[in-house]
């Protein structure tokens, strides 16, 4: 779309600090990453450390999809029912493990809280290339219906 | 994790009539694709046809990443407030617009109401190869924490 038509629709992009502040709003993001040549999707509990996500999780394809080495994405949404805003940020980086002794101490002291149980001893951290977003009103009767 | 995993942390996998029950119930879903190779992530606005998903969109990235001929991902997660249950379900498989006369009149159809406003004019199915999801407790105070 166009800027026209985004103001047309009422579509404001967030600046990376509003989209921080949008991403520390909420606690469940989807970590995107690429498996076998297949996108994946992960739902994953995080937190905000500085200007990157970090999350917990165990041995599995989710962490040999996050290390792969392939570029990733974090992706988070919400809804303000009161203002009938809808908002979306992505994160678009590399993930990795904390390597040095003073980011391991650090991100352990990070409160992480999985909502799934099971033993998540692997931190992973996205540091961002690119952040974006938008915010918009969720459009009452649906988006403008196509001409047929 | 393994199935004993599994029965310890209240992970139950979902069978795919339970998963289309969820993703039925929730507006929001998250399509994964691949861009450049890069994994991208949209969230967006969908119906249930049948067992396959229905979303609208513009002309622009997504459309593209969607119909590029490599597989996508669909993914759909919720947290029921009361049962303190949050579940997740992921579809994979292939997206396409609709071709045949009669797919197009049936689509049109359909109940699909974007959130954001703007000219969505195309229609895009994805049609599952494979079809999972898990629902769990929610952990009160987080996951097992690992040793240290």
């Amino acid at each position: 779309m166009t800027d026209q038509d985004d103001a047309l629709y009422g579509i404001k992009h967030l600046t990376p600090a509003e989209c921080w502040d949008a991403i520390r709003s909420a606690e469940v993001g989807r970590l995107g990453v690429i498996i076998d040549g297949r996108p994946e999707i992960f739902p994953v509990n995080y937190t905000v450390d500085g200007e990157t996500v970090v999350f917990r999780t165990g041995e599995g394809t989710k962490l040999d999809g996050a290390l792969s080495g392939n570029p990733v994405v974090f992706e988070v949404d919400g809804l303000d029912p009161e203002s009938k805003r809808a908002w979306s940020a992505v994160v678009k980086g590399e993930a990795g493990m904390p390597e040095s002794t003073r980011d391991i101490v650090e991100t352990l002291e990070l409160p992480i809280f999985p909502w799934q149980g099971g033993i998540k001893s692997r931190y992973v951290r996205i540091v961002p290339d690119e952040v974006t977003g938008r915010r918009f009103r969720v459009q009452a009767g649906g988006a403008a219906t196509p001409r047929r």
